[in-house]
């Protein structure tokens, strides 16, 4: 990381939360938080909290029936007082928003990077990422406690005989975190009040080898550079390796 | 409670988690869940776990302006694996069922009637209440929550200078607990694996002086008697003297 | 009655219509009241009219298939102009409001309590209730006459051969009538004007055998002691009789 | 009428309910059917029936405001049962069906034909034409019941002042028939059973003056020529006359 | 033609565009102007511009299944800025308007009108009419265009043995023109200018052996006497006869 | 581009339609393709072929106002029979897609990224696209497309007195590129046949001055390296640049 460092030496980093400009919010990853589903997980990011469960269900949907592959969706949600202002519900507005629309695929697509759909065999895991408080990252925790949820729900499947070998169908793991550029400064892991500032955001999902799974940068405000860009993305690896650990850490204990 | 001991005294019940016909489950409220909102409370009664917060917003929806008076009103929801198979998401079905329709109606009407519109002034209060995990008594949880979330609400208004006194506000205080007739044996705060082989049950909303603000009798499969309506309200009273009491502590710790 | 007649003796009950405290508005029921349903029952519980049809179909939903059982469902609707402000049709606002879930599902639950499913076999039973004209009772006129066209119904499979016996379907009958305490005093089948202002008041669906189907009551404006429910019980209970001889009587005409 | 007799003359035309090739199915119209509306028709043409109200309300939609111009809508609909086999009900579907639409609009165009908007002012009449019975003809009926309704609302939005002349308001009155050619015999105000296997039909609108407001005409089934649509515009101009008489003497009792 | 021009001789018409009452805008037909349909035609009526394609596709709808015939439906939508004043997108609103479902349903029954549906066998052909620009007449425009890419989809199917033969298929050819009275003077092909201008306006479809599919005359703003029509249907009959001469040698190009 | 020619050396490219692994789809732009919006665009890369409206209004939506600043949407959608097998329609279907929804998300926010909305003052720009035909690429077309229909709707605006500069607006121009990595090779400018075969895949904006306004980068299929990464943005790099320059001549016609 000394290339960071360099890059953002000489300025006084102020963070709202004291945190260095490279450094991860406090990462929480409780397994088993509810008992119905196949994989349950609480993960807390800093004031962010995401519930998410995996649901593994033998078969798969109509157009990919005797495919012999299975497959994973996600679908992500807001508690309407997840944010400091109610939210109305989109079951009540009787529409699924954009932004919900765009973070349910992005999570999908994520999970669905690590899974091996032949081993899984004609099964579906259903991941349901539910905001119960949002504080910035809400779409990275999302994946990063998913991935938890969904270890889980296949090593039941494999107790259960649905799958041969929980490990044959994961072939690796994935975490995602924010960075983004606050006054100039590139920061990892932004929490609201960061979030709402920084001209250019990136959420980036990477694999345990450390290779990509999205990118997702957006600069509606100030576009970025080659270089920002590499100062990002290494800001990215950092975290990520990091809560991969995290992950691992959880998914040891019994 | 005499009168129900002896009713099913010879017999011997056998609930399933060793409870007497009486007892109600092990009740547990925390305050301050989440950070957002006025009032964040988790209620569990058994596994039964529901988050219910409580929004302040100062004015009243169109129809009530000018009326000097305020509202309150409630949405119920289960989160997609509440439930031990996954429920889709009334968002993604795009319309909202009839059952979480009929609840929130109830939850409002129950809070209405503990509060003074006057009191309150032109201000509205949204309950939301989300099941985390369902194994029978949603409903009655999240009336028995959302008071407290409601009370915590008016507290958070009367220290903001939105409302004069939360006192004045809340006139008493309400609970809610379900009871039903299971193989012919009157039972108190029905699990979903009893309230699934109820022939009849009944949802009890009651205030703190005793009286009934709703009363829900549902009887599909055998229609019941005056003698057993007698029975399931005694059976009530207990219950939500109970839980008021639960309320009362929960409350009074800071 | 003896017992309500004391409780509301030295008040002097002055209601819109001139009837007495425990008494019925005018009610008729006229069968065949259109000719493509299997029963077809315009009801008239005073200014209320509500045409009740039913629709015999073989065959049960996918999820009730294999059961050997039948299924009883119902749907509540008012004409835009029932009322005497306009109503927004459902169909245009392109969803179905809360109440109009709630009722629709109390009249299946109702009907359902009566009906002996193995006997119906594997037939479907849709009750159809519209509000020509509203001024109050509307969901309990509703039921009252949806028995009688479910009754025709029933005929008119036993004469086509689809079931075996009409009176093995049919456990027995069943009725509703609204009970409220207007201004301190329990009356019974509140119009429009007196519901309006009920403290309390309370829908009770009754068997021909005297035993409760629903109850609902609701007391969002003024709580309601258990003494208060006998009373309003009590009313209930003479309102039922009177209501299901005046089935008996329009299904005994030819 | 002397030419569509010679047309059809040597044929033997046999009516299903014995009816000339020109003559109208018995057609009654009940005033004040509901109480509510400022007006209520009850329109019979055989066994169709439509419940026909008028809704007066000053003010007009939002993009007629400051015009001095009223305005005239309507809706059509039909309850489940109106037809032989049961029809979901549009609000449960939730969506409004290309043929309601079609006919909606179509009954609006009819009645505004004759009103006088400047006359009207700045008011609004809704017309809800809803079936309780259809045995073809639905959307006709609707449009000449309406008619009656509306000029019953017109009377009391002058008795109470909301416009000085009913008189001024109606330029005109409106009636519409169905005609068809069925097996080559061109017909008038034809049953379900005509209807269905009709190869031409037409809807035919029009004023007392005899002239046209909606020439409605469909050939899906086998294009029809020009001497064809004389003789059907013939009938149609027979059948709206009679219409226009009941239409009179209704309006003229009291 | 001639009566035409007597009716409107004496008088000096001033069009907008310099046309003769009688005369038709000029009229472009392009054919395979997508790649992708089995017909795909872009048809241009002065500035009107329609791209019409055709879907063919092996098998019926499900309750036309084991019928040994075919079916024809067709869709209409226009561009949101299709218009001068941008329109809101009907997918965004969620709900397709009265106008869009009038449309699309008259334009299949034109088209259906001169398919033998057993020659057809059970397949399906989806037309589709999307309004790129529009100027009055797109929905005469559509079914001109929509014939075209009908023919082309079925030379398609008979080409890769879908059906025996499209001659059969195609009884007739069918265009449609609208026509209406602009102060008091009968004109043909009315632009937009003209059209909302037109007391009464009718559109006309008509087959190649010169008979009605279908008539809709509309004169909410004037009704028109027999007279009137007789001198619209003459300028419909000479419009559609231009229009069937620009479909034939569009489609004898190759 | 030396990098990428050297990492795709050694190896034989076999494109579909013979370009070289680096070279754009050639790429035709139509300014004034309809006459009613302020800039109307038809962009084609080579079969992909979308058209792009810019719509002027003067105002902005309501959370906007009295910020001196104006906006800037869009909305992308598929026209039926853009793609090879018939799409139904999002209007008829009732619901936006989440597809749709996130193309249409990312086109705004592009456009937006070189609009100051200071200078636009409170005027709003709707850009729509529609997909005519579809052949890989239809979010980077219309990204591209639509940039100079913004451009031209600013000039319209400008010579119309609604805001002082167009130049002053648009703060740089935009356009998008997709590229991928097939069977190990990176590309620019996928067409369809390559897109559904391309392991990774991602859409990079650029501004003229040759930085990011948004990277997607998407790796469903297989991971992607860091180095990878690195040649992917070479290629975008060049294509931005070359679609720029055609945006240029395009915009320096008259």
């Amino acid at each position: 990381m000394a290339e960071i460092k360099d890059i953002i030496a000489g300025r006084t980093v102020v963070r709202v939360d004291g945190r260095a400009a490279d450094e991860l919010r406090p990462t929480r990853i409780t397994r088993r938080f509810t008992d119905a589903p196949e994989g349950s997980v609480l993960i807390e990011c800093g004031n962010t909290r995401v519930m998410c469960t995996a649901t593994f269900t033998t078969g798969v949907p109509r157009w990919r029936r005797d495919s012999g592959s299975g497959w994973v969706t996600a679908e992500y949600a807001m508690l309407p007082r997840a944010t400091s202002e109610r939210t109305d519900r989109e079951s009540v507005r009787g529409r699924i928003g954009g932004r919900t629309h765009e973070i349910s695929r992005l999570i999908g697509r994520c999970l669905r990077g690590v899974v091996d759909m032949k081993a899984l065999g004609e099964n579906q895991i259903q991941l349901d990422c539910d905001v119960l408080q949002a504080d910035g990252g809400t779409r990275t925790a999302s994946i990063t406690g998913a991935y938890v949820a969904l270890a889980d729900a296949l090593s039941w499947a494999e107790e259960n005989h649905h799958i041969r070998s929980a490990a044959k169908v994961l072939k690796d793991c994935v975490s995602a975190v924010s960075v983004g550029i606050i006054d100039g400064t590139p920061m990892l892991d932004l929490p609201y009040v960061e979030d709402s500032r920084a001209m250019t955001d990136m959420n980036v999902a990477m694999t345990g080898s450390g290779e990509f799974i999205e990118i997702q940068g957006t600069a509606e405000h100030r576009p970025f550079s080659r270089d920002e860009l590499g100062v990002l993305l290494d800001l990215a690896q950092k975290g990520n390796r990091e809560l991969q650990k995290a992950q691992r850490i959880a998914l040891s204990e019994n």
